[in-house]
């Protein structure tokens, strides 16, 4: 099966998981189910949840609680593009070929609703439907909470604003980038080697996979965003560099981000050297990342 | 000792606590840290952590692992506050005595500390450190993501928002106050029992004191707000009457009110029945409730 293959039918399984993980619109709160909802189904690529499934399958680990480790961390995902998008944060009225949630509801719902998908993340990874090994769901939760919080993504994001406009250096960019959006990849691929009992020398060489990944996965980002339009991207084009973000691709001008992409796939296949065929829809991603249009 | 010496023992005791385990304020991301720390340490009468030490106490839990839990529910508590005073929920520029998050810092960080503070709660009580049997630890995380996400104070919070200017009866007031403000008291005394071993009587009991004392501390609150200024309540006065929101004094009004607040407190202290003097202290604490003037 192609690459593209099957990360849709990864994206279309996972959804219908996310699906009976949330609330339905009941009650007088039901614009805070339907806003979670709608910022987390039926959108985006699921590059997160098929990460999950990915590694897990490597370490032969049972397809329940893959996917719904993989649905946790799309929840955690949306809360973080949901709370981004705010007129406070970056105040982007568009996201994932839709209305951003704030627009299609309002900014009060749109915090709440991202407060829940956070919350309903920890919940998820908690449950012993998940998994039967409380130690394992332990861990789980406190390297997704590592991972978004104040010492992974949440951090990343402040330095993101905090840049805006600034000098950063090189290695001060390269940071905010592993925090913003490395630590949640590198979640993703940790879960599934914490699933299947993986050894301390194999998780971290699928933290480094995804590291190597995250930072490529970035500057493609900004580079399309630098060409993007709402048709391709999903969102309006040129707003990070209208905000004059610190990226690499303003670091470093387009080509050398281009070439550096290139090296940092090449460093994230190569840290799957132990492993077989059964890492091959990984490879592939890696590629998938330089060569993605959208 | 009294029960106002016992609440300020614990306060100053919880606050080094909670000052170890959050992040100092370092690197360009320093203002998270800073805002984290300026809305979290040294304010409040920090209820819910007594709350949890008191329930912990009755069933011989180790006093470290009973501080951290009850640091982790502080946390919970004021990222709540840091999201519901911003400009798009509540909009209120005071809390706990000094300007809000977003009005010290500003908005940005405000949403992001509070991100990071709840996020922070669900890290402590998964890590080892907290407690050894990460079954325990598993059960907390569970409990405490739905006692605050989308079954519980979010939802509450919702219906709050939605609930400003139109009719709510009075069953749907009480289960909006239940899931704002009772489901974190009822996660506070659950935390003590599930870290002692207690059986589900007994956990029962304990919830059940936290509802009535919940709603009846709503009540409260409300009746302040009605009379407050920001010399007596850390926050201006009113402003939730001004904003036409749906509370108990404004269906019952005042006497009814406070009638039904001091028949709730009374069924508190009855759910306690199992207990001798080592519930003495909840039981003042709910008598305080009645009498609090801030």
């Amino acid at each position: 099966m192609s690459l593209s293959q099957a990360l849709s039918d990864c994206a279309i399984k996972i959804d219908k998981i996310m699906e009976t993980l949330l609330p339905k619109p009941e009650g007088i709160e039901a614009p805070l189910a339907e806003a979670m909802r709608y910022s987390s189904l039926g959108v985006g690529k699921k590059i997160r949840p098929f990460m999950v499934i990915q590694s897990s399958n490597m370490f032969g680990v049972e397809e329940k609680a893959a996917f719904r480790v993989a649905a946790a961390v799309e929840f955690l995902h949306s809360y973080s593009l949901i709370h981004d998008d705010l007129p406070a944060m970056d105040n982007s009225d568009f996201r994932r070929g839709k209305e951003s949630c704030h627009k299609k509801f309002n900014e009060e719902t749109a915090i709440l609703a991202g407060d829940a998908l956070l919350t309903t993340a920890f919940e998820i990874l908690s449950d012993p439907e998940t998994i039967d090994d409380s130690s394992v769901r332990c861990k789980l939760v406190n390297a997704l909470a590592k991972s978004a919080g104040h010492h992974g993504m949440v951090a990343g994001q402040m330095i993101d604003l905090l840049g805006e406009g600034k000098h950063l250096s090189l290695d001060e960019i390269i940071r905010m980038q592993k925090l913003k959006t490395g630590e949640i990849f590198a979640f993703c691929m940790f879960a599934g080697g914490v699933l299947g009992g993986a050894s301390n020398l194999h998780l971290n060489a699928l933290k480094k996979y995804a590291y190597g990944f995250g930072i490529a996965f970035q500057i493609v980002d900004d580079l399309l965003d630098l060409e993007g339009t709402v048709d391709t991207m999903g969102k309006p084009g040129g707003l990070d560099a209208e905000a004059g973000k610190a990226t690499l691709v303003a670091k470093l001008g387009v080509e050398e981000a281009r070439h550096k992409a290139v090296l940092l796939i090449n460093e994230s296949v190569d840290a799957l050297k132990f492993w077989g065929e059964e890492a091959d829809y990984l490879r592939a991603l890696a590629q998938f990342v330089l060569e993605r249009q959208r």
